[in-house]
């Protein structure tokens, strides 16, 4: 079952806004390029701090609601203390909750209501590679596997539907799998 | 100035256990497999939660400390509620823990102490892309610019050393950079 036209907000998406911020773009495209940003504090051996809060957007400089901070660390069994999740975790976490967020648009655009969007993505990664200890093994995930299970009052096949164009649509799937160029600079003392 | 070699802890880096889980890795590289994972739950619009805790690794299903979840959103500005980063925000903290990571044990094991290390990573992103406004424009981040400023006891051309080979051995980096192929299956109701 699809809902009618006039539901203006649907799956929590203020779908008028959405449709609107989308008017709003297509006469001013300049209005979508955005900066975002993040900085990172040493604390001890792998375990380091992220702060989250200002960006880019809509032609001016804007700041989350609040300040977003976040630990990363490595496990003991790879010589850290836990305080945090890994870095490549993180690299996971963002790839669920960039297709999840589109997902939940997308449905809403189109009418669907969804009930439940569960998902667990995987990453299969050979850590010879950062070791150093075999220049055959990239750095890097081998793989990485998404899994999503989605309810809503819409066909399977809608539904399935809705997912491959939010991966259509996804900015941090084509981070992912296509790459971007990295620069770094080196400031000391 | 450079650290003895028999100072055991470094950077809070426990280099007799780091050059131990290395001779290991070497005589059985299969211990290195690891896999990582993220659970993710939509909660409402573009809010949702990642859960991160369970993973497999030296031969073995392991578990984090604890339980780590994260909220991630979109502003205001962009028709969500801003109940936590944007995922695009958790890409660029995690290359920023990972090659803050690599450095402090790669310091650590050359017996450079360091002092300070902080980062910003910034990420331009057009956004007629996800919006579907112009099929000339990609997804995700055109660039993404790395700055770091590491403070030590070593000149300023080893500490630049060892940045370039955190980034060498960096499982983000590679990531970001490179691509790798991701999978998504779907099931429904």
């Amino acid at each position: 079952m699809t809902t009618t036209a006039n539901d203006a907000i649907r799956n929590g998406v203020d779908t008028a806004t959405l449709f609107a911020t989308l008017d709003a773009v297509k006469s001013a495209p300049e209005a979508a390029r955005f900066q975002f940003r993040a900085a990172n504090e040493w604390i001890s051996g792998t375990h380091n701090r992220g702060t989250i809060h200002g960006y880019f957007g809509v032609g001016e400089e804007r700041t989350h609601e609040r300040v977003f901070q976040f630990d990363a660390d490595h496990p003991a069994v790879l010589v850290g203390r836990d305080n945090g999740p890994t870095p490549v975790e993180y690299v996971l976490h963002a790839l669920a909750a960039c297709l999840t967020a589109g997902l939940a648009n997308i449905a809403a655009a189109r009418g669907v209501r969804l009930t439940s969007v569960t998902s667990t993505v995987v990453g299969d990664i050979d850590l010879n590679g950062i070791l150093g200890l075999n220049p055959d093994v990239r750095n890097g995930y081998q793989n990485i596997a998404v899994r999503f299970t989605v309810k809503g009052d819409a066909p399977a096949d809608v539904l399935r539907s809705i997912v491959e164009q939010s991966r259509n649509r996804s900015a941090v799937y084509d981070i992912i799998t296509n790459g971007v160029p990295v620069t770094i600079d080196v400031a000391t003392n």
